[in-house]
C-alpha cells in the first residue's frame, strides 16, 4: 500500500477504499481559522454536544486582525469563549498562522486533520492526512462524525536529486503546477517519495504541500522520516513521532517524476498561480512592493534566508517591503538572534504574525505596480488593488527583489545564503489558551454582530410563492455577495440576509421578509463559483423552502441539502416558461414525496397547471432534508442512537 | 523676556509682540503628515515655487499605512516624489511617527517648527517652537510666507521638586489637562521652567509638551540646557544644540506651579483627556486591552520601562496587548538589546511604527471594551469601537494593566521599572529619502486618486442662483461629511465633492454642477466644528462665489477667505427670510464693492429686491478675496516682487 492507503485504511469507517467511491473516515484532528471559525463554532453549537470528540480541535486567529471596528475584537472574544465551553485550544491573536503554528505545536504524523482553510494540506509536509472543508464539514468532525469523500487517485510526486543553492521547495510547487495548472490535482491526493525528500527539511516540505491546494488537489503528504524526527524534537514533540512511508510496492495511478537538482527559480506570473515560468525569462519587471510571509513561506528557516541575503543592506527608494512571520516562535527567534534588527536595519516593515496581505488584509500595493510575493494565490484583485501586478516567488527569489528593485535570478546575487539548521525552536505556548476540563459553565460571548446560525425545521408541505425567477449560471456572488464591507458581517447571517440577490434585486429580501419565505427558480448551472456556505444559509434564513432549477452546480446543491433546501430540477425543461415570480406553487405529502425517489408533483395553483420535478439525491440526502438539514439529522440520529 | 518671547522675536517678520495683535513669524522648519500632507503639497504645487524656502521641510508617513486599497500606497508614491520634487526629506512608511522621528533626527533648539498636525508642539520638549496648522498654511510656510497668529498669552508653568518611582511625565500633563480642562489653553503658550524641569529627560519633556495639544494651547515649550545636549549627542548631533532659557526676571501673563514630587499616578477616564482622576480612585476596571504607542508615549525609555515590567510574565487570557514602537530606531534598539524578545514572550502583538490604533487605524477594541492606551486622545467612538471606553495613562499604569488584567496604581507591584539612561542611540537614516539638489526633472507621480488641487479664479462680477438655504449651526460636517468611506478620498476634491451636504440634501452637488456654481444661504454659527479645509475646498470645486450667512465660524470663515469665497453677513437678519433657493442673486461691481469696505449691495433678480451684507475682514483678506483666494494672492504677490 501506499502512505495514503495506509492512513485511510487506519481511519476508514465506512465505504470502499476504491476511486470514486465515497468512502467516510475518522477525524483525529480539526483546525479552523476566525474567518470561517465563527460560522463553524456556531454550527457547532447548533449540534448540541457537551464537548469536541476529536482528539485534538484548535482554534486559530489569523485573518481578520487588523481591527478597524468591534466586529473583529468581538469574533476573537467568541471564539475564545466558545472554544473554552466546548475543549478547544485557542491560539490568540498574535500567535500566528494556523497552518505554521499547527505545524509547531500540534501535527502528528499519521493523524488526519480537517481545517476550514484551503492550505490545510500544509501539515502534510509532516506526514499527516490534511484536508480543507467547510465550516460544517469540521463542525461535524468535532461532533464526531465522520468525513465523507470520494476516493481520490494517488498520484506519486518521485523526487531525486537534490536543490541547487538559490533553488528552494517553492521553486518544485511551482514547476509542479507549471506542468499541471491550477486544475491538475482536482480528485487527486500528491504523495511524495524518492530519495530527493530526505533532503527537504519539513518546513520545506510544508511549502510545497501547502501550496498543493492550488493544483486543485484534495492534499498533498510527505512520508514521516529521519527529518520529520529532527523538526519534531527541535520543537520538544519527539514523542508524537511515528514512521510511516509507502511499501517498496506500493502501487498509484498516477507517477509524476521531478529531479531537484534540475530545477532553477521559478516564478508565477500574474494572474494565475500555475502561469509559471524561469525567473531568469521573467523579463526583469522593476518591483515596487516586496511581501514575504503567508502559509507558503514564513517559517524561520525562510526569514533566516532572507535576513541573510539583506543583513547590511539598504533596499531601494522605491520598494516597499513588508514581511510578516508566520508565528509567534519565528517572531522570538528572529527577535533574540538579531535577524530581526537586520532586517528592520534594511529598511523591511515588520507586521505581525499573521495572513496580512496574502489574503489583502493590508499592504494593497499602488496602482498599476509590480508585486512579488512569496504568498500561494496571485488572483486577480486579490491583493486589493485590481491593477497590481502580483508575482509568487520563493523567499530567496523576494530577498534579491527587495535588494536589488527587480525581479531577478537571485543566482546573480552569487554566494547564497547559508542558514543553520535548528537544533531547538524557542518554545513558548503561553498565547494558546488550553481548555478547561470541564467547560459547560463557560459564559460563550457574543458580540452584537454575531448572531445564531439559523436552523431549518423538519421537513412539511410546501405551499409558497416564487420570491424570484432567475437565468444561466447564477454564482454564489449573485446569491450572497462578498465584498469589504460584507466580510465584517460573515457571524451575521440576519444582517447578511438584507443583501440577498442585490445585485439582481434588491427587493429580493425585503419581499422574501415579507411573503414568509418562499421558492427559487432559476436556469442551469444554479449556485456555481466559490463554495461559500453563507449562499445556502442566508436562504435558509430568510424562509426559502426549494429551490427548482435545470441544474445545479454541484457544491451549492451540496449546501443546500446541508441547510435543508431542496434542490430540484425540473424534469421538462420547458415547465421553466411556464412560471412566474410571485406564482404559489404546492407540493402536497412533500416528506412521502421526498422519500420515495420518484418524480415530485409540483402544482403552481396560479397558473392551474402541474409539473414534475426530480430530486437526485442518495438516500442519506434524502433523510437529511426530511430531518431539516445536516444539523437537525445529526441530532436526531444522535438522539435516536 | 520669556523663551517664548525671545524665540519669536528671533523670528518677527510683522507686527508686535502684545497679546492679541497678530504676528507674523518666520518658519524655519515644516513637517507634514500623510492624512493631510497629501493636500498640502497639493496647494505647495499650486504656489508655483520650485523649491521650498524652509531650512528643512520633511514629509511622513505614518497614518494611512494599513494600506487596505490602493489610495494609500499611491499618497505615498505621490509624496515620495512630490518631495524629491521640491526639496524636501521624506521619511518612508514604516520609519515612524513623524513626532518621534522628528525629534530624533531634525529637531533643532530655538528654531520654528510648523507642522500639519496638531500634535506638532511635540518638539517643544527640545526647546523648538512648535506650532500644528492646517495644510495650507504648512504649503505657505514652505513657499517661504511669514506664519500668521495672535500673540497668544505665556504661561509659565513651574516644575520643582521630582517625579516619584512609577510615576510619569504624562502624569504631569495628565494633572495639568486635571486642573485646566481641555478648554484651559486655548491661545495660550505654556512655557516650562523651575528646578523640576532638569529632572526631566528630553522624551519625558516632549510627552509632556505633546499632550500639551489637549488644553487645547498654541504650544508648549522647554528650556534647551545639558539634558538637551545629552540627548541630542546620544543622536551624534550636539553640533545643533543651543542653551536656551528663560531671562532671570522673565514676566508671565500667567504661573502654575507644581511640584513633581506630589504628582500620584493619574489616568484620563472615558471620554476625555480632562477627565482625569489618581489611578487608585479609578475603581480598578476589568481591562479587555492595553494599547502602548502613539506620539506621546513611544519613546526607547517609554517602551524600556514596558519590557522591564512585563519581561518573564504572561498577560492575562482575556487581554489583548498591543504595541506600536515610535520608530524605526526605537524598534531596531529594542529588537537588538532584547526586550522586543521580552515583550513578544509576555503576550505582546508588535505593529508597525506608526499612529496606529491612536487614530483609530486598527485594533479597534471589542464592543463595549475597557481599552487602557498611553495615548492622547479618548473621544467618544476614536477607538473605531463607539461603546468602548478608553482610559488614558502613562507606559507604568498600561503595563500594569497588562500584567494584571486590572487598571491598577502601577505601586501596588513594587520594585518600580529601572531604565538605563542612553548613551548612543541606534542611528539609521537609510529610510529618510534625502531631495536631490535639483529636484526639477523629478516626476511627481499622482495616482487615480489624487486630483489636482482646486484653484479659484480672481473675483469678478456674481450672478448666480442660491444652491441651497440651510438653517443655524451648520457644522463642517454637513458640509464635508469625513468618515472610514471619505478618508482615503482626501487627496480627491472632484470624487469628494460628490458627497458635499450629501447629509442634508443629496442633490445638491448635482445641483451645483448643473447649475454651473452659485450662493450658499446660512444661518447663524455657519461651518461650526473642524478646521477641515476641505469644507471650504469642495465649495471652491463646486463653483460656490459666496456664502450668505447670519454668523461664521472663526476657521471655516478663514477657510472661506483661503479659497476665494466670499463670506457674507447680513446687515439685516430678516433678509434671510426672502431668499428662497433658486432665487438669482446679483452683485454688481464685485471686486471695487469688496475692496470699498462698506457694506455690499445684493440683488435678488428672481424677488425683486435688494439688501445689504457685510465683509467683515482685514484689507489683507479683501485683498486676498480680490486675487481669487490665498494660493492666486501669494502668487501674484511673488510675481510684482
Amino acid at each position: 500500500m501506499n502512505l495514503t492507503q495506509k492512513i485511510l485504511l487506519a481511519h476508514l469507517v465506512e465505504g470502499k477504499m476504491a476511486k470514486g467511491e465515497e468512502i467516510a473516515i475518522k477525524i483525529d484532528q480539526t483546525l479552523t481559522q476566525d474567518s470561517t471559525g465563527t460560522m463553524a463554532y456556531l454550527q457547532l453549537e447548533a449540534l448540541g454536544i457537551d464537548r469536541v470528540k476529536t482528539e485534538l480541535s484548535v482554534s486559530y486567529v489569523d485573518h481578520n486582525t487588523l481591527q478597524q471596528g468591534p466586529e473583529n475584537a468581538d469574533d476573537h472574544k467568541y471564539l475564545q469563549t466558545v472554544a473554552a465551553r466546548y475543549g478547544i485550544y485557542f491560539s490568540r491573536p498574535g500567535n500566528g498562522i494556523c497552518h505554521q503554528v499547527h505545524l509547531e505545536r500540534f501535527g502528528v504524523p499519521g493523524k488526519t486533520l480537517l481545517g476550514s482553510d484551503s492550505h490545510t494540506p500544509t501539515a502534510g509536509g509532516l506526514g499527516m492526512l490534511a484536508i480543507g472543508a467547510g465550516g460544517l464539514d469540521v463542525a461535524l468532525a468535532m461532533a464526531g462524525e465522520p468525513y465523507r469523500i470520494i476516493m481520490p487517485a494517488i498520484v506519486n510526486v518521485r523526487l531525486k536529486g537534490e536543490l541547487n543553492p538559490w533553488v528552494s521547495a517553492k521553486d518544485v510547487i511551482l514547476e509542479l503546477l507549471r506542468r499541471l495548472t491550477v486544475k491538475g490535482g482536482i480528485g487527486k491526493i500528491f504523495e511524495y517519495s524518492g530519495d530527493g525528500v530526505k533532503t527537504l527539511s519539513v518546513p520545506e516540505r510544508t511549502t510545497i504541500a501547502n501550496m498543493g491546494a492550488e493544483l486543485g488537489a484534495t492534499t498533498s503528504i510527505f512520508p514521516s522520516d529521519e527529518r520529520t524526527y529532527e523538526f519534531l524534537k527541535a520543537q520538544g514533540r519527539e514523542d508524537v513521532f511515528v514512521p510511516l512511508s509507502a511499501d517498496e510496492d506500493a502501487e498509484y495511478d498516477e507517477v509524476i517524476e521531478i529531479d531537484l537538482s534540475e530545477l532553477e527559480p521559478m516564478v508565477a506570473l500574474p494572474h494565475s498561480p500555475d502561469n509559471v515560468v524561469k525567473v531568469k525569462d521573467a523579463g526583469r519587471p522593476r518591483v515596487d512592493q516586496v511581501a514575504i510571509g503567508s502559509c507558503t513561506n514564513s517559517s524561520y528557516m525562510d526569514l533566516m534566508k532572507v535576513a541573510s541575503i539583506l543583513k547590511g543592506k539598504t533596499i531601494p527608494e522605491h520598494v516597499s517591503l513588508v514581511i510578516a512571520p508566520g508565528s509567534r516562535q519565528v517572531l522570538t527567534m528572529l527577535a533574540k538572534n538579531g535577524a530581526l534588527a537586520d532586517l528592520i536595519a534594511a529598511g523591511a516593515r515588520i507586521l505581525e504574525s499573521a495572513c496580512g496581505p496574502c489574503i489583502g488584509m493590508g499592504q494593497a500595493p499602488a496602482t498599476g505596480a509590480v508585486s512579488v510575493r512569496t504568498f500561494n494565490r496571485n488572483f486577480y484583485g486579490r491583493s486589493g488593488t485590481k491593477s497590481a501586478y502580483v508575482y509568487l516567488v520563493s523567499p530567496e527569489v523576494a530577498a534579491a527583489a527587495a535588494l536589488t528593485g527587480y525581479l531577478i535570478d537571485p543566482r546573480e546575487l552569487g554566494e547564497p545564503p547559508q542558514v543553520p539548521l535548528v537544533e531547538r525552536f524557542e518554545v513558548n505556548d503561553n498565547m494558546i489558551v488550553k481548555p478547561p476540563e470541564d467547560g459547560k459553565n463557560v459564559e460563550v460571548i457574543k458580540g452584537p454582530n454575531i448572531k445564531p446560525f439559523p436552523l431549518n425545521t423538519p421537513l412539511s408541505d410546501i405551499e409558497k410563492k416564487v420570491l424570484i425567477k432567475v437565468g444561466d449560471d447564477i454564482t454564489t456572488d449573485h446569491i450572497m455577495p462578498s465584498n469589504a464591507r460584507l466580510l465584517p458581517l460573515r457571524s451575521n447571517i440576519p444582517e447578511l440576509s438584507k443583501h440577498c440577490f442585490e445585485i439582481i434585486d434588491e427587493n429580493f429580501s425585503k419581499r422574501a421578509v415579507e411573503w414568509g419565505g418562499g421558492i427559487i427558480v432559476g436556469g442551469h448551472n444554479y449556485g456555481q463559483g466559490s463554495s461559500r456556505e453563507h449562499a445556502a444559509l442566508v436562504p435558509l434564513y430568510l424562509g426559502v423552502k426549494a429551490v427548482i432549477a435545470k441544474s445545479f452546480a454541484r457544491i451549492h446543491k451540496a449546501n443546500l441539502i446541508n441547510s435543508g433546501i431542496l434542490p430540484l430540477t425540473f424534469v421538462k425543461e420547458e415547465d421553466y416558461e411556464d412560471i412566474d415570480m410571485g406564482d404559489v406553487l404546492k407540493i402536497e405529502n412533500t416528506v412521502e414525496q421526498v422519500r420515495s425517489g420518484k418524480n415530485i408533483i409540483v402544482k403552481n395553483l396560479t397558473k392551474g397547471k402541474s409539473f414534475e420535478v426530480r430530486l437526485e439525491v442518495s438516500d442519506r440526502n434524502r433523510e437529511i432534508l426530511i430531518a431539516g438539514g445536516m444539523i437537525n439529522y445529526v441530532k436526531s440520529k444522535n438522539k435516536t442512537n
